[in-house]
C-alpha cells in the first residue's frame, strides 16, 4: 500500500522519496533521525521526542529548518492521509547535497510513517542479548550510524542471541537500538548514565520506578546477579531480557518488577490517548 | 555543467541519480566505496582499487552484482559520455532498501566522476595535522562511516590545522581520507600496518621505499622526532606534513625524501597513461 511521505516542503508518497547520491547521508553517513509513536492518532511522548530531535541535529550542527509547531502539523496531516493511526513515524535529517563530499551541507528532512501495532508480541518470550565490545560515537546524539549493529547481525545469530549489549571499559551502556536496565536483588532499578542515548521510554521508566531508579555504571560482573534485565525502547517499549551471553537472568523469565513497570507504562500511554 | 552518472544498470544525470530514503545507508549509514583516478582517460591503479572495492563489500557483506570486466566497461562509457579524461570516478554501494529498515537488502550501485587536475596544488604548502583519539570501525573497509571526520572539522579550525590524524592505544593510524607516514633520522619509511585502510597510494609508496620501508606502529612520541612525515591518498596522492599539533616537523618544509616518492610516483603515473 502506498504510503504519504514528507520530504523537505511536500507530501509525496514515500516511493517517490529520494535522497541525491551526494547527499552527505550516503557519501558519509552522516545524518540524524528520531522516531516515535502514534496511538489512536495521537503521538506519545512527542515534545520529548522533538527535544531530543533538536539536541541530536545541533550536535551534528544541522539545522532543522521548521519549527516544532510546523513539525507537529505536518505530522497530523501525515496520520490524516495516511489513515494511520497506530504507527511509527520516523524523522530524517541527512548533512544535504554537498559541493566537495564533505562540507556540511543543507539537510534534508524527510518524516515517513509505518504501521505499528499497539501491543509488543514478544513479552512473554522476552529476549536474549549477547555482549559485544563497542562504543557508538557521540553516543548522545541519535546519528544514523549503525555499522556495528547491522554488521554483528550474522554473529548474533552464532551466538544464539536476539540483540546486541554493548560495553565499554566503564561497563554495559546500551543496545543498538533500546536503552538496558538491571533489577538488583535490593530491587534496585539501575541504567547507565553515560556514553548512551537518552530513550524516551528509559525517561519514562526512571520516572515510573522513583526513588527506586538509579542511574550510574553497570559492571560486566553485574549482569550475572541481576535478579531481573529488560531493555527499552519507542518500538519495544519494554522488553524482558531472559539471558544474557547464554546464561538465564534470574529465572531466565520476565520478572515481576520488569511486568509491574510494563503495566504502569501501559497504563500512563492509555491516559494520554 | 550536467554530469553523467551510473545508477544499477543505467547511465543517468548526475543530478537524477538519488537513493530511496528507506535505503540502509540513509537510515543507517551502512555502505561502501572506492575512488580512483584517471589521467588521459586511463585509470590508475585501477585492478588495486577493484580488489579494494570487493574486499570492503564482502566484508559487509553486500554483493555488487558487477563483474570487473562489467565495471570497467562502465568506466570507460562514463569517461567518453562525460568527456572527462582527467577525473576521479567514486563508486559507491549501498545497504540497499530494506524492508525492515534494518536487514540488509538489495545494494544500490552509483557511479559518479567529478572533473580532477593532474596536478596536487599544494604540495610545497603542506598541511598541518592535528590529532585526535578515535578509531574507525571495520577500518580495513572503506565504509562511508565518516560521522567523526565531519563532526571535528570546527575543531580543526579552532586547532589551526587542515586534517585530523588520528591515533589510539596502538599510536597513530591514520588520516580520515589519508594514510600517515613518518621519516625516521636514520631515513627509514614507516607506516602503521594495523586498524587502517590499506590506500592504494600507500601501497605504491612501499614499493617505491622499498627496503627503506618498514610498517609498524608508530607513537605518538615518535611525532616529535621525525625527520618528514607525509600522507597519502588517491585525492592528494603525497602531502608533506610541515606541522602536527602545532609543532614543526623537522625544518616545517617538505624534505628531501618526500620529495623524492613524489616524484617517483608521478613518474610511475607517467609510466602509465
Amino acid at each position: 500500500m502506498a504510503q504519504w511521505a514528507y520530504y523537505n516542503n511536500d507530501f509525496v508518497l514515500e516511493s517517490d522519496c529520494a535522497v541525491p547520491a551526494g547527499d552527505l547521508a550516503v557519501q558519509r553517513g552522516y545524518g540524524v533521525f528520531d522516531f516515535f509513536r502514534t496511538v489512536a492518532a495521537t503521538p506519545l511522548f512527542l515534545d520529548e521526542h522533538l527535544q531530543r530531535f533538536q539536541r541530536s541535529a545541533a550536535e551534528l550542527r544541522l539545522p532543522i529548518g521548521k519549527s516544532d509547531a510546523e513539525l507537529k502539523t505536518i505530522f497530523t496531516q501525515l496520520i490524516q492521509k495516511n489513515a494511520l493511526p497506530d504507527s511509527g513515524i520516523r524523522l530524517t535529517l541527512t548533512g544535504g547535497l554537498s559541493p566537495d563530499g564533505f562540507a556540511i551541507a543543507r539537510p534534508n528532512l524527510i518524516i515517513t510513517q509505518q504501521p505499528m501495532s499497539r501491543i509488543t508480541a514478544s513479552f512473554e518470550q522476552g529476549i536474549r542479548l549477547a555482549t559485544y565490545k563497542h562504543q557508538r560515537q557521540l553516543p548522545q546524539a541519535k546519528t544514523i550510524y549503525y555499522l556495528m549493529a547491522i554488521w554483528l547481525q550474522p554473529w548474533l545469530t552464532q551466538n544464539s542471541a536476539d540483540d546486541v549489549l554493548y560495553f565499554s571499559n566503564d561497563g554495559v551502556t546500551e543496545c543498538p537500538r533500546a536503552n538496558f536496565f538491571i533489577i538488583t536483588a535490593g530491587g534496585i532499578i539501575i541504567t547507565p548514565a553515560n556514553n548512551v542515548l537518552k530513550g524516551i521510554t528509559r525517561a519514562q521508566i526512571l520516572r515510573l520506578a522513583g526513588e527506586k531508579a538509579n542511574e550510574r555504571p553497570i559492571a560486566l560482573a553485574e549482569l550475572k546477579t541481576a535478579q531481573e534485565a529488560f531493555i527499552t525502547s519507542t518500538t519495544r517499549q519494554i522488553l524482558p531480557v531472559t539471558a544474557i551471553d547464554g546464561v538465564a537472568v534470574g529465572n531466565g523469565k520476565p520478572g515481576p518488577i520488569t511486568r509491574w513497570l510494563a503495566e504502569q507504562l501501559m497504563a500512563e500511554i492509555r491516559r494520554l490517548v
